[in-house]
């Protein structure tokens, strides 16, 4: 008997990756193109077809299809579209009737942050868990938010905007319009900013005083806080507080059993999970001081976001079974 | 045959309120005992069992007892326990054990907030949704997360406590011992505390600089508010703005339908409902704008709580069926 494979599809601003995964979350073989982002949808599956299909043949001898699962910006799960994603000049396109002229499998859309929640779910940090919130920490800051083991999609399927609550009305400008926001503090290009506050604001020498804001990334802070720079090592002290403030308030709504941190800067690891934790903590209420996880990723590093993809419609199947 | 109806109770600090329901929410009759705080548990399930069996006695000719949902302070629903309430000396007890002791039919207890929710969903202004949070402002600020047609407990049953969601992590001390807490603001204490700061920082001239502290209540705000009263409109705008600022936030995370308002401070109507409304929408990443609902309560006033408990297993009931 053939093993049971899905599709993993992670449409990104630069490069489309795509792998067949088992349902023990194996990535059986991967590959990725680039998205062109200038061009339409249509284009970017017109090209995906032919290399899906090339890399299908290596294994279909002994691997049959079961489902495609895609996640990508601005993914709408009800409507199985995408909707005016900020990187991408696709306008608003139902990717999942796409997809489907060229493959009669079941299939399902929703953006990364959902994708890697439901991956975490069924192969990573957070197998067995019911209630949990995953955390993306990338440019921006994405969530999902899994409530008695079904991703809460809310009543327009856009539920899981933690990275949009606001932590200071009167703070940084933020891509969307506002003040303020969580992702302005906590995600990579937070980070940067905060270091950049932080070298205007002290006379604290630091290596980072060399580095350009354009030049500064979220690696480059890890690698000068593990050296011991004290502006770096205060760089995520301070994420991690604004990002335990409002993960406090997110607890407060939906009582998670753990909150797992996801992406760039969660490689940071105790760098970032320590202060978060202690943040968290001392905002909590009182019922809920003591029982919530924060927890590192639980899924492999290179392919994890074809992995949540793949996840997603693992969990339909699953359903159906 | 026999109208099926279930026993809704509600267990305040000061009264206990029960009444027979049916599966359209008409509270056939109802009646209400003292709850007498001082003492435990099991006295005040004494004291009721024969009050409940009189009152069943008057319409068991025509109807038959299928299942028995309470209302309660500091309730988990996962444990059927009361635990630790504020003004109850109970300290735990397992409360669904207890009434079973004198009804064999199915029983729940939750917190009141979400037996709101569920009872806003069977009868009230929720009827059909699938996505909506209630918000009770009593005493403090309760509230009930529904995702996909089922309240959300979280992980250990004490979701929805968005009135311990931080407004100013530098402002008002909580019953919880935090600062800031929102229910500090939006409540009947919450408006309280405001009027009194307004009468503080200004000279404006108002009716309720004649009322102490303790006997002002939010009914006199309102009354007030309606003649005219400045410092009392003003009031009810600052609490509609705090509420508004932090319902964003909660709807950042679960994308709700509609945000219903249930409780005392609730039936100021447009007072509350209009400065709340403009300020969430202010406060709202763009793509939830224009999208959610802010309603009155659709429960009949009087008892409204006795229909949130029956409607708690009314919803049980209806899933097996």
């Amino acid at each position: 008997m053939k093993k049971e494979v899905t599709l993993g599809i992670d449409i990104g601003g630069t490069n489309t990756a795509f792998g067949f995964v088992d349902i023990n979350g194996k990535c059986i073989v991967d590959y990725s193109i680039p998205t062109l982002a200038n061009n339409n949808a249509a284009d970017l599956f017109a090209r995906l077809n032919p290399e899906i299909d090339k890399l299908y043949r290596t294994i279909s001898d002994s691997c049959i299809l079961k489902g495609i699962g895609i996640g990508a910006p601005n993914a709408n799960y009800y409507r199985g579209t995408v909707e005016n994603p900020p990187n991408l000049r696709w306008g608003t396109v139902n990717v999942v009737e796409l997809i489907r002229q060229y493959y009669d499998v079941p299939a399902a859309i929703t953006n990364d942050a959902n994708a890697s929640a439901i991956g975490e779910m069924l192969f990573g940090a957070a197998k067995g868990m019911k209630h949990f919130i995953v955390i993306t920490l990338g440019t921006g800051l994405g969530s999902g938010v899994v409530a008695d083991g079904k991703l809460v999609y809310g009543s327009d399927g856009f539920a899981g905007e933690i990275g949009h609550t606001v932590y200071d009305p009167n703070g940084r400008l933020c891509g969307c319009g506002r003040k303020g926001c969580l992702e302005t503090y906590a995600s990579a290009t937070g980070i940067r900013r905060t270091v950049m506050e932080l070298l205007a604001n002290s006379n604290q020498d630091s290596a980072l005083r060399n580095v350009s804001f354009n030049d500064l990334d979220s690696k480059m802070i890890y690698s000068a806080a593990l050296a011991g720079d004290k502006i770096a090592i205060e760089a995520f002290q301070f994420t991690g507080k604004v990002l335990g403030l409002k993960l406090a308030d997110a607890v407060a709504v939906t009582s998670p059993e753990a909150i797992i941190l996801f992406g760039g800067l969660a490689l940071a690891g105790n760098l970032i999970i320590e202060p978060t934790k202690r943040s968290m903590e001392e905002n909590l209420f009182h019922v809920f001081r003591n029982k919530v996880k924060i927890l590192q990723s639980g899924l492999p590093e290179g392919n994890s976001a074809v992995l949540g993809a793949s996840a997603l419609i693992w969990n339909e199947i699953i359903k159906i079974k």
